[in-house]
């Protein structure tokens, strides 16, 4: 078995390592909960008080114009681009990953006149699935059908206008095919939206040599872009040049928002998925998590996830009651490792008070995500090396550890 | 005509004065666009610091319990609901105007099966317009049909689903009728969703004496939550006690969000009308607001505005090509003035270069808000001053200030 020096070792020749001083995380934690919250950047608290007192306290409305709060939201998504294998102008980031899937699935809807059903992978995060009843039940016979990946083939009739799928499971994290699947996809005719909420900032993630029609992600996990931070959504050049409709057809929306007409028409380009104001103070929290970005080289963030997850996973197997839910494939792999344990609730909780925050997702499924900037091969031996203790000590029986909050 | 030491009488025996400490404004500023982007309450700076720092930074995704993220919404829209005449659990803090207008328009509709027609004020700010157009493209054979609210009642034919007004007309400042449009729109069948971006912390806002269906309204004028802060919507008991069903169903409105089952269920009540992460840098501005505004007496503040605004008309009708276009009658006159001028924007511009910052909507309206807990009355005199000194100087001729920015 690999040691702790063996590890430190690795660290010191880790191409990333120099990111992990642009977070500001805590003392005596290992932080495994980057694909549910990602960490605070050091440089965060400066740019949202330089936003707060600055821009919102002294210029005041004159920030619009002046400190280019209009261009934001273009201005971030062309930052995004290069993270999803988009081009600048197919990306834009307001609203959520929610709000954003009802514009691209309705405006994909409408897009295949005459097709009713849209897919979703029945064990994809639920929102996904709730959005698309959502839209479904405005139009006239159509219906959302939950399928597995696997099944989705034999799916894939006439009738099918759209497939919703996770490029990574956020239980699992399993990594799907995503060139594979949406040439099958669309090969039937249907449209290919993709939720990288799980792979943005997590893998290099190829939208555009995949040939998608339609993605959206939230920046808030790998992106760090601060809890409640604003999604992105990502519409294919061949799409926009078409003109889709989509319903939140708010004035930032608008060709001319500012001529204050009464009638509706929509910016050429990704403008026209625009509804209304961004929020100004978690843009600012995210524009400084992508000044770290920038900087980070996708292909050593890929392998170093790899490497890092695979490290637990040799550490943590055939330990007392543990599974491992995640595929060994690295192509069928994300940058979070799943652990079933039929306690897995009281067990994470017990990590928790040791300083290794990792969460659980019922029935008994424990998630540790691995974030390469900020992580070490080091302390994903400390995490391993915790749980061993968790588990054969016991402690996780004591009783404190199974009393639940809301996110469990 | 007024003194400005009679200004200054008025101001030491103001019941509200206290208040202008609660703002951080720049010296040297008469801030009168407050209608559109209000002032930074001093606590917040800190408030929004201990967000990002502690709850994010240290604390992390355990913030999501322990923090109380989960409650915001509903925390938020409790403290609203006094200020706009509500019950507690009719009002929650989620999205942006346009997309919650969307949510409740969008469950009016559904609950007036049959009627097709949703009427708007042609003047209104148009994106209230635009996605009355975007709800109404998703409802076969439904049309939205602008209307002034003058014409409203012969419009008023058993089709009308619904009908969408701003309480205050956001260019000229006239307050409506909110009690009798209620009730005439409500005597023919409709249900009436008003948008009090712009009276909400101007004056006292009576949904619940009304009988207001909907309601739909934004933080960050007269509430002083910051650039793009997350917006409330209104829902009345009984139609919640109905379970209407909007459109936006992500999992944030699930009855169980954290069971991810895979078909939606919706919350009963108001929190239902949720739909996905909240913003938690915007909600942590906006809850240091309401800190402010918990100590504020409405009365206090309309009797403060309309005495403040009869001021600034008194001191400016009569000055070289001014109309006034805001009612003079108090029931009909919100917490702004509107003053039409030939060339308008340059003098805009003329003025805020002397630290009197309104701002202009084509064609000639230059827009001047008024908000009782950070003006005075002698900052109405110097503003009525300085806009005095712009016509009689000309300055406003100068080149410069006929350049346009985006926010015109």
């Amino acid at each position: 078995m690999i040691t702790r020096e063996e590890c430190a070792a690795l660290d010191a020749v880790d191409p990333l390592a120099a990111f992990r001083k642009e977070f500001a995380l805590p003392d005596g934690v290992v932080y495994l909960d980057g694909n549910s919250l990602g960490a605070l950047p050091a440089r965060t608290p400066g740019r949202v008080r330089q936003v707060v007192e600055e821009e919102w306290g002294r210029e005041l409305i004159r920030s619009w114009n002046e400190a280019g709060w209009f261009e934001q939201p273009y201005r971030l998504g062309q930052r995004i681009a290069p993270l999803i294998g988009a081009e600048p102008d197919e990306v834009v980031v307001c609203d959520t990953t929610s709000v954003n899937l009802f514009k691209v699935l309705t405006a994909a809807l409408r897009l295949r006149p005459g097709r009713r059903t849209v897919l979703g992978d029945g064990a994809a995060f639920p929102t996904d699935l709730y959005i698309a009843e959502g839209v479904t039940a405005l139009f006239e016979g159509a219906r959302s059908v939950l399928v597995t990946p696997e099944e989705l083939d034999r799916h894939l009739d006439g009738d099918v206008a759209a497939v919703v799928l996770s490029h990574v499971d956020y239980r699992t994290g399993e990594l799907l095919d995503m060139p594979g699947i949406t040439a099958r996809v669309q090969a039937a005719g249907a449209l290919m939206i993709w939720d990288v909420c799980h792979s943005v900032g997590a893998l290099p993630v190829e939208l555009g040599a995949a040939g998608a029609d339609f993605a959206v992600g939230c920046t808030y996990k790998y992106l760090n872009g601060g809890p409640g931070s604003p999604a992105f959504l990502h519409v294919a050049r061949r799409h926009l040049a078409a003109g889709p409709q989509q319903p939140l057809s708010g004035w930032f929306g608008h060709a001319r928002p500012f001529a204050f007409e009464p009638g509706y028409d929509p910016k050429d380009g990704i403008g026209r998925f625009l509804t209304s104001s961004p929020s100004l103070l978690g843009q600012a929290a995210l524009e400084s998590s992508l000044d770290v970005w920038e900087r980070a080289d996708l292909a050593a963030v890929r392998a170093k996830s790899l490497a890092l997850t695979d490290l637990f996973i040799t550490l943590v197997e055939g330990l007392d009651g543990i599974e491992v839910a995640t595929p060994r494939e690295h192509a069928r792999r994300g940058s979070q490792v799943a652990l079933r344990h039929a306690d897995g609730y009281p067990v994470v909780q017990a990590l928790i008070e040791r300083g290794v925050i990792g969460d659980f997702r019922a029935p008994d499924l424990m998630r540790f995500g691995f974030t390469p900037l900020y992580l070490s091969h080091t302390d994903v031996w400390d995490a391993a090396q915790q749980l061993a203790e968790v588990l054969e000590s016991g402690e996780w029986r004591e009783e404190r550890f199974s009393r639940r909050g809301e996110v469990t």
